[in-house]
This record gives C-alpha cells, sequence and structure tokens, in this order.
C-alpha cells in the first residue's frame, strides 16, 4: 500500500553562512505514483553532516547547489517499500542522497548502497559505515598515509570523522593527538576514542599544549576545522608532514576568504605535503573501507557514538547546532512511523 | 704552488630581512697549510641564490646559519689546484658548498659533485646543471608530476629555476605558462624559454590574465613566490591540481609569518596538494637530473641565460639585487686571476 503523505524539508531561502532554521520549510506533498524502474524507499534516518553548507551555499562547490524550494540534498537510510525496479525488491535497504523527507523516489541513480551489514544497525550506514567513516579512512589511509610510530593529530577529534580517523591511526600503530573544544570531548576522546592525549583549543596555550602532546613533531594532521587550530598545528610539523584538508569547520564563510598567516614556508621547510580528500572521489572504492570499518567494529576495535534525534521538525535547525560544536556524536534524525 | 692570499666574504652582522651589501665584509686571509685527507679547490664562479636569505636568517631553517664573522656559504665551482686527498687529484673541476672566497680548503663533505661535463661550460654546474637545474627537474617531476596535455604555470619564470622548470614541462608535453615581472622578461619567456603564455604580474589584472591563459585551469603550479601571485593562481586551480613550492621570493620576512587569504577550500574543493620540494632530498638522485639535463642541454632543447659579473667585490650586494628582480639570468660571480 502506497502512502500519500510526504513531509519534506525543503529550502526556503539563500543562508548567509551558516545555514539557520528559517531558511528551511517543512511542507506536506504527495507520494507520487512509481513509474517503469523506479522504487520508492521510506526513510528511516536523515543525516546531518558539515557539507551542507556547501550544498546550500551559492558560491560554485562541488555540486550545484540546493535550488530555493527544493527538497534538501541529505544522505539517508531507509527500507524499499515499492519497487517497479527489477534491482531494488521490497524490504531491502538502502542508503544514498534520498534527501529530508519521509519518502524518495529513485531510479537508483541516487542510491550510493545497498546496506547489506543487517547484524549492525541501519543508522551506522549514515555515519562510520557511511560517509563519515569512509571519509577518515580514505582520507587519514590514502591522503595521510600514516607509519607506525607517527604522531598524527586530528582536530574535530571527537566528531564523527574526526573520531574514525584517531581510531584508525591508532589501529595503524600511530600515536594520536586529538583537538576538541571543551572537557566534556576531551574526556570522549581519551575515554572513549582511545587518543593517547586530548586538548582542548579553548582552554588557551595551544601551542605549548601541542609541542608536550608532539615532542617529535606531528607527522600527520588530519584537518576538519582549518583557521587558528590550523595554524598552530602548522608550526608543529615534522620533516616529510601529510596535512589531510578535510573540512574547515572553523571558517563561517569563504567568500571571500579570511585571511591567516601564509603556509609556504611550512610545506617548504618541512617538505610537508598537503591535500584535499573529498570521499566523492572514493566511490569505487567505497565497500572495500565499509568492509574493514564493519569488521573492526565487530571486533570492537573501533567505537562510535550517535546523537538520534526524533522528528522531522529537528532538521531545519539542525546543521547550525552542528556547528555550534555542541553535539557528542554522529547527528542523526530519526523519521517514527 | 700554494697561493697565499685567500679573499673571503664573510657575514659582517645578521640581516633584518634580505641580505644587504653592509651585512658582509670581505677580509684577507691566509690560505691554510693543507692537512692529509685536504686538498684545495681554486673557485672560478661563485653562486648568488634566493635560499642564501635562510642562510644567514636568524630562524631556524634547513641548516645552521652562518654564524657571524664565518665565510658566507655558498656553491662555488672551481678546480683542485693542490691535494693530499687520494679521492681528488690536481686539475679536477668541482662544485659545491665552498663558500665565498678566493680558494677553499676541503676533505670532501663540501663536494656536491665532480663536475664531468667537459664540453659544456664549468659555470653551468651552478646554474642548469647544478642546484637551480635539479631542483627544477625534480620540483616538476617528481612533485608536480606533469601530464602530456596539462597546463603548468611557474611563477619567476624566467629566473634559474623557473626558466628551467617551464623548459622541462614543455619537454613533458604540457601547455606552460610564465608569471614574471616586466616587458623584458616576458618576452625572454616567449623568446627564449618558449612558454606558451607569459604573463607580466605587474601589469595588472592578473585574475584575468590567468583565467584567459588557463582556459581549462592549471593543474600544475610550480611556485617560486608565494604571496599574492599564488593567491590569483589558486583561483585558478584545476581539479587534482598539484601546487610544487620551491620558493618564496615575494615574501621579505617569514618572521612573523604575512597573512594571506587561507588557501584550505582551494585544497579541498579542488582535491589540490601542495608539497614543497627541498634539493637537499634528492641528493642520491643528482646525477640523473644532471645526465637528462645535460643531453637536453647538447640536443639544444632547453636554454639558460646567465649573468656573470667579474670579482668577489660584487658578492656583498649580490642577493639584495636578486630579490630586486633585476637580473635576467643566472646571477654568478666569476674569479678572474
Amino acid at each position: 500500500m502506497t502512502p500519500k503523505n510526504n513531509r519534506q524539508v525543503r529550502l526556503k531561502s539563500r543562508p548567509n553562512g551558516i545555514p539557520q532554521a528559517d531558511n528551511f520549510e517543512i511542507v506536506d506533498a504527495a507520494v507520487p505514483e512509481l513509474a517503469e524502474r523506479q522504487f520508492l524507499v521510506r526513510n528511516a534516518y536523515l543525516s546531518v553532516e558539515p557539507a551542507m553548507r556547501g550544498w546550500v551555499a551559492a558560491v560554485a562547490n562541488y555540486s550545484r547547489p540546493v535550488g530555493i524550494g527544493e527538497v534538501m540534498r541529505s544522505f539517508a537510510a531507509g527500507t524499499v517499500v515499492a519497487s517497479r525496479h527489477p534491482g531494488y525488491a521490497e524490504g531491502e535497504a538502502v542508503m544514498g542522497m534520498l534527501g529530508w523527507q519521509d519518502y524518495a523516489v529513485s531510479d537508483g541513480a541516487s542510491i550510493t548502497r545497498k546496506v547489506k551489514e543487517a547484524d549492525l544497525p541501519l543508522s551506522l550506514s549514515l555515519g562510520i559505515l557511511g560517509l563519515n567513516g569512509v571519509t577518515a579512512y580514505f582520507g587519514l589511509l590514502d591522503v595521510g598515509q600514516p607509519r607506525p610510530g607517527d604522531t598524527v593529530v586530528v582536530s574535530t577529534a571527537a566528531g564523527a570523522v574526526g573520531s574514525a580517523a584517531g581510531q584508525i591511526a591508532k589501529l595503524m600503530g600511530c600515536r594520536t593527538v586529538g583537538l576538541t573544544g571543551g572537557a566534556a570531548k576531551v574526556k570522549l576522546c581519551r575515554d572513549e576514542f582511545g587518543y593517547d592525549a586530548a586538548i582542548d583549543y579553548k582552554a588557551g596555550k595551544l601551542d605549548a599544549a601541542l609541542a608536550a602532546a608532539c615532542p617529535r613533531g606531528v607527522d600527520v594532521y588530519f584537518d576538519n576545522t582549518a583557521g587558528a587550530i590550523s595554524d598552530a598545528v602548522l608550526r608543529q610539523l615534522a620533516i616529510g608532514a601529510r596535512i589531510v584538508i578535510c573540512g574547515t569547520a572553523s571558517v563561517s564563510s569563504w567568500d571571500p576568504p579570511p585571511a591567516g598567516p601564509r603556509v609556504e614556508r611550512h610545506i617548504l621547510v618541512k617538505r610537508a605535503r598537503m591535500a584535499g580528500i573529498l570521499v566523492f572521489d572514493y566511490q569505487h572504492r567505497y565497500e572495500e573501507a565499509v568492509a574493514r570499518l564493519a569488521a573492526w567494529i565487530r571486533e570492537g576495535r573501533i567505537r562510535y557514538r550517535e546523537e538520534i534525534v526524533d522528528g522531522i521538525e529537528n532538521c531545519p535547525g539542525a546543521i547550525a547546532e552542528l556547528y555550534r560544536g555542541e553535539n557528542l556524536g554522529k547527528r542523526l534524525i530519526r523519521l517514527g512511523r
């Protein structure tokens, strides 16, 4: 039986910087009839992530900006509830770019993958077994190329991507140092995510704290923040350091880019390498990462945290909340029914 | 017959920024007696290079700063005129860290290589067949990894390193765009060094000129300047761009680092890679580069320019002159005798 009503979170106005609740509106829409080779997904979990800021920005980014009046672009995980597509059967779990809405019609193009880890919670496909974990996996291993004994510094160390990167680095035999904001997250870094050291960047004296935590310098910097935190880390690079640019959470607007100390001298003197990671470049290797991450989870070698709130009405304010840094785990919206 | 007098250019005071003539003094010293396993080199050419600024800076750099009262560190090329070392015979040509002086005593540790290209001018061992050419070779090929059809932008495009980088890129099948200052150097880039396009960054409208010269974006940026020129190039990066940080000639002091637009967003969105090249990391592959560069020179496929002035009295002011950007070729001091 096809449902009738589909609540959608649509972009109402173009945000100036970080998207706020009033940039969105929740609208009741009809679930359309399925055409040949289409199927209907009932979303169970909607994702909230920092990259969403870029998706709604007017400035060209990785992809076309979400248009005004369009459903907010989002990863979501759910179950096929009706299908006229030979490749997708009712009852199958899928994850993909299904949008902030109850139901999504797909022809398969928006599907990232079928979720085959039936023994693990479906929500993980949006976090540690989703873009967050896969980003951490390839960003750290492919771009950062950690070696046993390396000192690996991670910014937003308690976040969904950072905590995965820190734990993978630890599994690779590295010494891990987490940068995070506030005592609660410092504790989380140490007790939950196994960092060898965790530094509260809000506590001041970041240079001294970093120097103490990284006596032989920083070999790999997995960076989710940019800004003043990165400035301090770059002053501690070891020769041959690798800097993984994964996100720029500390910068509220890149139009125009904010000023900061020029980096070329660090890069030159330390023969360092700074490179960006965009997970979409690794689509062909997605299953490799998920398989390894899932194995580590089953073995209890990687931990994760989720912050799940119920109800689509929590979507509009969720991105701004993420940037306020208040959450202590991967932020998800659960759609009960 | 061992000579008696050795004129030496010594560091008199620690420069504040770019070393000026009055930071040095010329002193007459005695040529010491050779000990066992030492030999004496009569310098024929002394090198002048941008990196010398770093060698006399108080701030830690690649190597120990030159001490006050010490002979200025410098590459030089010359001939063994006396030897008590079994590995070095009278009459052999050598290049190495022999200092700004007429004669250098060596035990071999300061020698970069014996100059075996007897069919080519000895002075080339300090330029296109020396650190400049080898830096361009490994910086472009190893760090920049150009592919045929790539657009390669070079800053200080007419300089000793830049002109070599641009020509090697052209030999690799790339489209080359040179950035340089003034009409004379633009002409040099086009007519002598074969750049497909050359831009006078002093003429203004650099963004528009770069966009016109690089319609598909910049795949490789071989950077010798940093600063505002690099800011403009980074706005034109193609996806997957490689940025080779080879020098920072436009920055007069890094203590403290000057501010500029933060680069992380470019690196992330374009999945670009920025990395430093320091030629000393390639000592074990030096002969590979020299052999290939020498072959290209003999075949007339690489051109070079030298600006040779006679007399050690030209040394003290030579670094400052280099940074004023007035020279049109590799700056060398010839010691006549």
